[in-house]
């Protein structure tokens, strides 16, 4: 059985020896940079262990795989821009360290080079895979613009919030595990389904993130918990009650998110109370669970062996009972 | 033969037709906005009549030469940004009329917007064409990052600012010859004329552009003659001017260069005097009657009829004579 450890070195390998170009360094100095941030690489790995299911020359994958990686932190790295992020995994950001324009034009470069990585597939699939690649990444830039003309709204409903972590986060997850079906030779039924499931289950990670910012262990979440509640973030917890808050609760969680002044432990705790009393730790935690199973199922239905199906869905469940 | 006015008129209509996306609107408005700005399209256009040389079957080559368009458009959309320009076609720029996250992401669905259109193209010449491609969008963002390097340096070689506007400019109007040749089915040395052709020529366009600048008519040139010379942009002429003059000459191209506070008219009447005493405007006709020679020339040795090439023959030369 193949061992998600050993997918996860190799993927390691390639993205050290990988130089993406060289002249001029201010180009690709940053891409560097930002592809050695120590991210988990969760999104390459999803696309070896669906390969793997199929076929055992996952290798014919890695640098598909490594396309997903590459545009997912393009959008990282642009993404801050638009923030204003100071930080990404604990380090300057891009257009912190270098500025806007470097971070502008080196992230142009590495959707380029994302593409560039998506070439190493047969050619029978090829359209297919760029397809299925462009309407994903046009999704993912849809997400990001969706959450942006959230920041200025106060009536976004639970619908659209969820629309948006589809786009934004869930499609490149589904995208990545249809991959790695299409590219060992999975049926048409079989690519839907893992597309469905790493679409369920990005959205599950999602609430999860936003359940963990305000309930996480303090000593595992390794952000500080409850950053959230402090910004006044449209979370799926604070849609859902600013929905379902009424009379004096409503008018407490107004109070709070209309406060310039306020002692952020404070306003966390009183928060939480009012999530408390709407019950919304509980409905959230209730999603999360769904989505998961609906992914979950997904993947059991896929019509090939327990054996083979066992690497990836192990590293699946593992992703769903992380506390950080 | 093929009449260069119908092909125009029939990217004209499809790229009015061309909706791109349609929700969220904040992203693909601006995509319709900087489109419908007239440009000349004289990309696309290039790429249709480079076709139309090899096959009746232009048609074919629609959406791929509309997929160059759109990518130099998405260049055009983050240049701005990093040129603060606020004009672009005598309209507001995106990042002007909406703001720096909108043309940011706008433009980064615009370049996955021309892989789409990229896709259509038979299955045979599709790994080749995104990988020239490819090569060429990475090569247009390093010749945008050295433009941006050279601007904080006062020692550009003559060299260093031919392979600047090389990679910035005349890459991808090589690209649009050589893509119509391999999608009308042209064996490879041709297609390898069709690239020279138009990477020489647009070195060529490009120094004209500073020529016109400088000596342009202002009734025909529909920009302000002299401002490169106002502006101390590094162009050719400037850049020639500070390696050749010495002694006087050079401390008053210096003073003028340094100068903050002038007359503007004084600036370019100075500026101008000093370039025809270092023979400036001659020496830079002549670098463009070179290029535009061995362009012209690259396209005489394609070896098909005179009746084939004539209309782009024709376009070529007029575009050579061009006076804005």
């Amino acid at each position: 059985m193949i061992k998600t450890e050993h997918l996860l070195q190799t993927l390691q390998t390639e993205f050290e020896q990988r130089a993406y170009g060289q002249h001029p360094s201010e180009l690709y100095e940053p891409i560097r940079y930002i592809m050695a941030l120590s991210g988990k690489r969760f999104r390459p790995l999803l696309t070896l262990l669906s390969a793997s299911i199929y076929s055992d020359d996952w290798q014919k994958a890695i640098k598909p795989a490594m396309a997903v990686e590459v545009f997912h932190n393009f959008t990282l790295m642009h993404d801050d821009i638009m923030d204003k992020a100071p930080l990404r995994r604990g380090k300057q950001t891009v257009h912190e360290k270098w500025n806007a324009n470097t971070a502008i034009l080196s992230g142009d470069v590495m959707l380029i080079k994302a593409y560039d990585l998506l070439l190493d597939i047969q050619k029978d699939s090829l359209r297919t895979v760029i397809a299925r690649f462009n309407q994903t990444a046009a999704e993912v830039c849809e997400g990001q613009q969706l959450d942006m003309n959230f920041e200025t709204r106060w009536n976004v409903t639970e619908e659209e919030y969820l629309e948006m972590i589809r786009l934004k986060t869930s499609v490149l997850l589904g995208f990545a595990l249809e991959l790695g079906g299409i590219i060992s030779g999975a049926d048409q039924e079989s690519t839907q389904l893992l597309y469905a499931a790493g679409e369920n289950m990005g959205i599950g990670f999602q609430l999860k993130d936003d359940l963990l910012d305000v309930y996480g262990d303090p000593e595992k979440f390794g952000k500080q918990v409850g950053g959230d509640i402090i910004s006044n973030k449209k979370t799926f917890l604070l849609i859902e009650a600013l929905t379902q808050a009424e009379g004096e609760v409503k008018s407490e969680l107004e109070k709070w998110i209309s406060s310039t002044n306020f002692d952020p432990e404070e306003k966390v705790k009183a928060v939480r109370e009012i999530y408390e009393k709407l019950n919304i730790r509980t409905f959230t935690q209730q999603k999360i669970n769904a989505y998961f199973e609906i992914g979950i199922n997904s993947l059991e239905k896929l019509q090939v062996s327990d054996e083979r199906k066992k690497p990836l869905l192990q590293f699946v469940r593992q992703l769903v009972e992380r506390e950080k």
